[in-house]
């Protein structure tokens, strides 16, 4: 199973109607003007202003759902560490894992030898997983025999200010390829629904100018299309 | 000006979203499976399952974002409390206060003679706050001087499972009129768009069928639709 | 390495820290006179008022930091979906993992032949991860070769209302024996430092007297010492 | 009333509790470990790494509690905008507002007429206040009469890391000087036990150099010294 990553749902309007909260903060507007039209140059004028001055909070109101297939529980148990989203994750507990679906890191795909030993070491994983289920063992003891490859299944809930903490933390060259992949794609989903809200959106090198990391990478990123292109095959 | 609560925007399908997060949990569906058709009395029955058993987790993938006019600063500093939902409030640092905005408690406007007495107190405090900016003193001082009854507007994003808990809350007869009414409207606005995930929504006398409060107010609600009729005028 | 959990740090006497933020919203006290003197029957009286009437918002001022060795990664990616709370873990990107560190389910240790094949399939694995990094593969790849039951270590900082919440979920029969261990060990220790905050807690059986679960385990627990006696070893 | 601002309670030694945690996402020491002796300077040491790569989260171990009596309804309703931290507040609905306290501002206490206008309306709204309850008007609802300068209670819960968010952002000269003086009070008080975790804390102005404020006050800080110094008097 290869990554798929879909954007299951979103806030309609996402960039108009984080325009519109912002608007209401600042003047004497009513809930009911907030329906009135704001042209679209006025919404990318209040959204650049929030983002320079980071007062990012009316970006919470424009929420989005995706659908994620095929990371490794490796890659999971970053995401959920996460604390400001909402998951559902498929359950090891209840669902059988009757396909051995893994992540290959491509480091180790790269190497065949490597790469047998992985493919291997799974397999028997899996044939021992099957075994011992046969034999009357749970789901949820069998699965400590998997390898932390395994493959997981989630749907995630972000807002748009999470998401661009998110960005920030896991679109630097220093995540890991996995969560950095899931990440990117992310990213290239919800620009289409929100043009204005992720017109940026990455880490500090990008966005800040400089690293703040204690052992920078070395090669700051200078657009958000260079971030877009920077694309990991797994 | 009088409460005017708009639904600004919400998930689309806020049912089915909810009820396929849960599918994925407990089913070997992808996320592309989920984009597939689950009749609707499958979904009913997803909801409802979730709900009895309090495993309300899926309910946080659908949101509602709220146009709130119209209520005192005191009901908007006992929103603001909820802290799963995120705010944006009319600034009285930067916006003036041209109008002599306050909400009438019922109780107040039932006696003429308090009446007159709330709003000469109103009157005379509008007549310094404007005295006082023109004679220099910020805005954000002079604000010192209104009433607890002064009006503010805010766009209020919370999700499903907040807004369960929001509800369960807000509407017992024991929490504050305007709040209630708040929360009233609320319920009446999200039921439009998500009649499954609020087919029953309300304190505990309706949903566990007891009163959990130290003083309990002694009329329990028997059903949502007694709920919703109950309004508040002010 | 077997399990061990430690109260690392707490906030002193956080039964009566609790009992005076609450006394603090219902009376004219003062800041200051919270620093006096409440009886300790006083606490009581008003702890348990809090916990039978729901309004559990004072438990959050009583914080509590744990320590916990020789959880298997299954058992900490339950743990941090648990938002409300403070994580750190040991990283795999950045610690070697050098010995074979695995928890092993009762059930796979109560039959030998099985234990055999779950150890046969942790050796292997740790074999290749030891391999592929001196074949230059990083540790944050070799890892996805490791079995789900490989061990990790947090530090965990919980309030005591988070605390409650989780104790109800974790500490039901349908919760996983590992978790459920975790958390009995948790509740011990918490209970020698707030033996009033603590005085019940645990699943809705024991807490409501009814179960909500759809598949209910049909043996609800009738008192905290039956829980805190019911040992899972591994 | 003037303001009063107590450090109630903290973690224990909550320099060392937040080093210890961050020492054991990096090394292999058990939480037994933890326990043992980390040297002053290296506790330093990490804690420095740490606020200069942005890595916070093992902030979160460290808790403080404060009790604050004496700021206004307009500081409290900004204060618990902060949605990170836990409060109990004093309820206007169950204790009567025997007393007219009051906060002045600074702007209105330098003007001798404005300020007895603004003490004119304080007493009339407090005297029909009263008149209201003793007519049979429910607390709740007759402090709608009251100014926002009233006073209010708390106590208030944060951890270290969202202490220096809240510090970041209160502690601006372009914040209002109410809630400015409660976060210099507060950031005193949290520097005498935990002299490490707070050694700089502050604007963007003193921890990036540069202010992302579009209107800039002009005035950047250049020492946690001359923050601490720059008392408002209230």
């Amino acid at each position: 199973m290869k990554l798929v990553v879909h954007l299951l749902s979103c806030t309609p309007e996402p960039d108009r109607t984080v325009a519109a909260a912002a608007r209401l903060c600042y003047s004497d507007a009513s809930a009911e003007d907030l329906h009135s039209e704001i042209g679209q140059k006025k919404v990318s004028g209040f959204l650049k202003h929030l983002r320079k001055s980071g007062h990012m909070s009316p970006f919470e109101h424009a929420s989005f759902t995706f659908g994620i297939d095929g990371i490794s529980r490796v890659c999971s148990h970053q995401l959920v560490r996460h604390r400001l989203a909402s998951y559902s994750q498929q359950s090891q507990r209840y669902v059988a894992m009757t396909e051995a679906d893994v992540v290959v890191p491509p480091s180790i795909q790269a190497d065949p030898e490597l790469r047998g030993i992985y493919e291997g070491i799974v397999a028997s994983s899996h044939a021992a997983y099957r075994d011992f289920i046969e034999k009357g063992i749970p789901r949820e003891d069998a699965r400590y025999l998997l390898p932390h490859g395994w493959q997981t299944r989630l749907v995630v809930t972000m807002n748009a200010r999470e998401l661009h903490h998110f960005f920030r933390l896991r679109l630097c060259r220093r995540a890991q390829w996995e969560i950095r992949e899931l990440a990117r794609r992310m990213l290239a989903l919800v620009r289409r629904h929100a043009p204005l809200l992720f017109v940026v959106a990455g880490p500090d090198c990008l966005l800040e100018g400089e690293c703040r990391e204690a052992h920078s990478c070395g090669s700051p990123y200078s657009s958000i299309e260079e971030i877009l292109a920077d694309e990991t095959h797994f």
